[in-house]
């Protein structure tokens, strides 16, 4: 660590399409963290990667230089064996509730890290907050304790790792430096890494409500990222995932806090189901299970006894009822026909418009906004039939959650032809 | 102008290489103004901008968004016309201080708004401040006053003209988005434009000691710049000028005083003459006067007279002796040769290191730090001649400044064949 790197030179050099040196991106994120370098360089910086790229071994750097800008931690005094999913993000992606206790019920440790929702995805902590007396802050000595008693955690990532990472991503936000391989890359894998988990399962989505819009650049996503794990020592495997329609029937907190105790309970719409079943034999074999059939404890209610008691570890009350929201309003076929377009992007921006999200980091969201969804594409419906229900407890937000939907969620005439769903798994990737 | 435009659509469009609207480029300037749009913004933007460059429509919209966003001058009342002269920057650049009065001895009214050095370049103020008495800051009633009396004034640009553009630069100069074509035409041209002359001469530098290294990329500058101000009905004319090698015998303060008083005197060095003229050639003409040899008001005395009433008028006393460095050292020809190498970047920035220029904005220059050249590219000279001389305040100064000069300013031995420096005036540029 050197103080002779002049930062525009450093900033200079990804400008002119050239490559960073290892002690270039050492120091520039030391001295970022440490407010040396100001936001206004490093913003000059991301646009710069974001345009220019990064090889791979400076990922490789950036990314452990990231790591090495917090604290790391240690799992390995726990009598089990540890595994973690990260999601890249999207519409009614709900699946870390159900999967958490899922693969924890089969004695895997699963520690789920997690962030809250920006923009149009929802972010996990959101989700559980609408559950009465839930809290999301724990210190590593409570991580711990609840991992080793109960096998799962959903929590507050500590303020202590990859500090680095948060202080750009909240740069990359305002700065449109968001959707960038690099970038994208090493955020999630220097949080990952620093948590310290023997194996990551990672579900990259693919479609409109997901960050990569388009196949080939979720997968080169996905192989930067099983490429970072692995030179980590983390075993680690990407699953493609669809996005290009909502996850599930819901978008919005209590609403999917919901939907995923219909799944631990064995019963929830088809598509989460096969998800947290694909996802779950994916964390059992990184930590060494194989020959699992995950659907067995979702069926005989093993699953759903780690919930709640994962849930009440946290303060949170299992068995209360959900909050629901004091204004709703449906949204019908205007005529007979087959449902033709069910855009996940814009029924996401419809529950952030209606207060499931934030706008800016430091705004509330509302427990029981949201979206809940009727209808699956190709499904044919008659006039009057509800395709959505609107759910908020602001009614003046209303307007503008249609004003989202419009032309994105629609009832073509009766016989035309609509493609289904792909398949939720679209491909597979491991080192 | 309107709140509509996400600030983040903004970046995204040029960071994606399209095209910015009109009305994005309006509201993005006065929102940055205003300090709606954050620094690490438009830093990502000048970043986006600077990689994917902007088309002719766009650098025009840009400079007028500028020139918008602050007040305009107006020197209509005047009983004469008026000329204004800018240069990119380069090394020993004095030929504001003897070219303004000769102009106005003509009858032209020559208002020189300028600006502080920042890096290698010096400041024409700072040069100025090196003068007993002297002030560079004036109100609009005292600039115009001073061009109806004496005709010509260097003063410091009033914070009034293109704020926007006062922002960015500062924001550019610590974001590696400095030398970029599409920024540095606006910038230039939105503060001249705003100044009301009604022509322009437009000195653009090529070579090591200049922004722009390469004669393809000065001359694009050069055509942008006229283009932009031809559009904005100003009579514009560029000349491209060699600056591989250091303009004149000093770069420095006090130092260029003593140069271009020398010049006014009707001798001097042979190229800051030779280029003095041919602008105030292209300034005569832009403002109507042709026919005339500007050589003749340097030797009847004519050009002298103005600049001793424009000092004065200033509160400078122009028969004051100049401040002299306490501290020198001088560089001599180790062995019997030929000076092969004088590069200007090197001299610039030892004049920089030894106090001439100034690091960050904030910081005090020293009016009598500098370099003296005592030879030119290409002559002949025994072991132990003088090659420069150096001067500071500060002696601890000298061992960086030593250390710019390391293998760039050179002696080859008796008889290597050495390129004579060319022609200064390399080209010119007109719509």
């Amino acid at each position: 660590m050197t103080e002779q790197h002049d930062v525009v030179d450093v900033i200079r050099t990804k400008r002119d399409n050239g490559r960073l040196s290892d002690d270039q991106i050492d120091w520039v994120i030391d001295a970022y963290t440490r407010g040396v370098v100001a936001d206004e360089q490093m913003a000059a910086l991301a646009m710069a990667i974001f345009i220019n790229g990064m090889e791979r071994e400076e990922i490789v750097r950036w990314t452990n230089a990231m790591i090495a800008s917090g604290e790391r931690m240690d799992f390995s005094g726990l009598s089990k064996p540890t595994s973690d999913k990260h999601s890249t993000g999207g519409v009614g992606d709900k699946i870390t509730l159900p999967l958490a206790p899922l693969v924890a019920s089969y004695g895997v440790a699963v520690p789920q890290l997690s962030g809250r929702g920006l923009g149009h995805t929802g972010g996990t902590l959101d989700k559980l907050e609408a559950i009465p007396g839930w809290q999301a802050d724990l210190d590593n000595a409570g991580i711990l304790r609840i991992l080793e008693d109960v096998g799962a955690v959903i929590c507050a990532a500590g303020a202590g790792l990859a500090p680095a990472d948060k202080k750009l991503y909240a740069l990359r936000d305002i700065t449109a430096t968001v959707e960038c391989i690099p970038l994208i890359a090493s955020s999630i894998m220097s949080k990952k890494i620093a948590e310290g988990t023997g194996s990551l399962v990672l579900d990259v989505k693919v479609g409109s409500g997901a960050f990569m819009k388009q196949f080939d650049q979720a997968k080169a996503l996905a192989q930067t990222m099983v490429q970072l794990g692995t030179d980590a020592g983390v075993h680690t495997v990407a699953l493609l995932t669809d996005m290009s329609t909502p996850l599930g029937k819901t978008a919005g907190n209590a609403l999917e806090v919901r939907e995923s105790v219909e799944v631990l309970a064995g019963g929830g719409p088809s598509d989460v189901v096969e998800l947290t079943i694909a996802l779950a034999v994916e964390m059992l074999a990184g930590a060494g299970k194989t020959g699992i059939d995950p659907a067995e404890n979702l069926r005989n209610g093993k699953a759903m006894d780690v919930w709640k008691a994962m849930i009440a570890a946290q303060g949170g009350d299992p068995d209360a009822p959900l909050p629901e929201a004091p204004h709703t309003e449906t949204i019908e076929a205007e005529a007979d026909g087959v449902v033709a377009d069910l855009d996940a992007l814009a029924v996401g921006v419809a529950a952030w418009r209606l207060g499931a999200g934030r706008g800016r980091k430091e705004d509330p969201v509302q427990a029981t906004a949201g979206v809940e969804v009727h209808v699956v594409q190709g499904q044919p419906v008659r006039k009057g039939q509800k395709l959505l229900t609107l759910h908020t407890e602001t009614p003046e937000r209303f307007a503008r959650a249609r004003a989202a939907l419009e032309g994105k969620v629609g009832v073509a005439p009766p016989g035309t032809a609509v493609k289904a769903r792909p398949s939720i798994v679209l491909d597979r990737v491991e080192a």
